[in-house]
């Protein structure tokens, strides 16, 4: 008999991005479709076996992560660990950091260890924390040579990280939730996230099953936070309008998001150049002739390279710069966040920091 | 004293929109930055004034159109009208169509008239509705001989289709809402949207303070209907959840959305012809080298091509036609709706209506 298909379901998500890390960091022949195994087997004895670490915080979807990677790890000659972030904002949390050290070593996990780390302010309290954690898994990684850090991300937190992009209505970027492979700071490709195409529901399945212990966070259901409004009200009241399939069209909508988001960024930078004269200012002629989702990115772009702060450039900024080129009846310079300036001068627009 | 806030806005709005339509249908010089008074009096004796028709179903979001519409049509030389359509699917209708009548000649629109439909079952109550009742405009509109039919759509309808196309999981093509500009079959530019910028509350208080009596149809509070649902249920839930600012939030994704699906079917119809073959099929390697967003386009117009329908034709269909490109193990043929067969032979995609 197998294993219950939950446990099934999220050994498989684990299985095949433990391939792919593998697949990433073997070097191959690009010329031949079948590589030698001796070839394969020496570069093994070379090098230790690599390191994949998953970050746990107690709760249900990363410990079901933490018990399938410490299940399949092994069968493909990994080393598992695990790290748990302590973010010291409740009493008791070191000790709770301390029980979850435990159980990642209880599952056979090593190194497992809790890193405490001082939640700043910057951005609201959520992002504070979230810039916190993946420092402390940044450094974690570093300091083991791990090859990567899995996370437990599911299609639950996918359906609601794009609601909160939409919120923010400034267009498909940020309807584009996670990526299933991400990188830190000068590490690409080092966070995978095995569960994102997982309901919530299959992970507590899991737990249950296999009788591990979870902790239910109680910012989960904090409604001062946004996310947690969702979760309990917000998304369930959308699944009762439109049917129950919300959840999985929104991650699809993510990814979809994200695969046009990439290909018109990439438009853009390849346009950019064709549309600057040479002393390098952006020709208002020229850039009416593109579409306009390219034109506002090439804006969108000149303006955070002269010094505007992508997180405070909002779509109306980008509006107002293209009505230079497209509604031009001698407007006045427009301001920007970061004291940059835009200004249309004899059909060439002039941005710089004031 | 000038007119209320409310009564204001809905004006400005309309005037905006007959501006553009005299814009459209004046023949300029287009070298010429001021065009000959003279002869633009010659051109507007020899043809008669144009003629703008406002679609109206009584409700609070159409009266208050009709009532700009009568109010800023003459000040442009500009015949306008009013039309109502009887679905015919609750008793009595036909009573309150010719109600709608009176009002809008009250208002002084003419011609004024309802025109009956039989509302058949394709596609769902409301899309045969829908279906339905264009067609009757379009007819309408061409017996008239009207440069223009104005509909009532407000801010929050198009938040309210942005939510509809998102539960689809399709893709950005179905989050851009509806246009401010469409054409109905064979007539480009013909339906104009003057309130989809304009939230309804707005219009509800211009028909208050012009003592305008609106009528409220049972369908738009049924919960038979997804889209009432969504206005009754899950939109306030989402805007308690995220904030007031949802509704404009979803109304600016909708314009982003569809500036960048236009310039992604722009970019996949002129690489299409670039990865053909001469016998005209397409390539597989040439369809690996572009980015997934613009592939998938290419393989979505080629499905439809051969005979898919586009409406039964999914994000995952497409998903497996490019794992034929991207992850080729010797798949075996793809069924598609309406019969439509791919295969990859040769390094080639085969699609055809079997």
């Amino acid at each position: 008999m197998g294993p219950h298909p939950a446990v099934a379901a999220i050994r498989l998500a684990v299985r095949r991005v433990l391939h792919d890390i593998l697949t990433d960091h073997t070097p191959t022949h690009p010329d031949t479709a079948h590589p030698d195994p001796t070839h394969a087997d020496i570069a093994h004895e070379q090098s230790p076996p690599p390191l994949v670490l998953v970050a746990c915080s107690g709760g249900a979807d990363s410990m079901a992560l933490a018990s399938a990677l410490a299940f399949e790890a092994p069968k493909l000659g990994i080393r598992a660990g695990g790290i748990t972030v302590d973010h010291g904002l409740q009493p008791g949390s070191d000790l709770r950091a301390q029980e979850v050290v435990v159980r990642l070593t209880e599952l056979g996990l090593g190194p497992a260890e809790s890193i405490g780390v001082s939640v700043g302010r910057n951005g609201g309290p959520e992002a504070a924390a979230r810039d916190a954690r993946y420092a402390a898994l940044d450094a974690a990684a570093e300091r083991h040579g791990a090859t990567a850090v899995l996370l437990g991300h599911t299609r639950d937190d996918q359906a609601e990280t794009v609601l909160l992009g939409l919120a923010r209505g400034s267009g498909i970027r940020s309807l584009s939730g996670m990526a299933a492979v991400s990188g830190g700071p000068g590490a690409t490709r080092r966070y995978r996230r095995p569960f994102l195409h997982l309901d919530r529901q299959t992970a507590r399945k899991a737990c249950m099953v296999q009788s591990l212990p979870v902790w239910e966070d109680p910012h989960n259901s904090d409604p001062a936070y946004t996310r947690s409004r969702l979760r309990q009200e917000g998304l369930p009241a959308l699944e009762k309008a439109l049917g129950k399939g919300v959840v999985e069209a929104l991650a699809r909508t993510a990814q979809l998001s994200r695969d046009d988001a990439d290909a018109l960024d990439a438009w853009a930078r390849q346009a950019e150049a064709s549309v600057r004269d040479t002393a390098g200012l952006l020709e208002c002629a020229k850039l009416y002739a593109l579409p306009p989702a390219v034109r506002r990115r090439i804006l969108r772009r000149a303006a955070i390279e002269a010094g505007a702060p992508a997180g405070s450039l909002f779509a109306r900024h980008i509006e107002e710069i293209d009505r230079l080129i497209t509604g031009w009846r001698g407007q006045r310079a427009i301001n920007l966040p970061g004291k940059v300036v835009v200004q249309r001068q004899g059909g060439r627009l002039v941005i710089r920091q004031g």
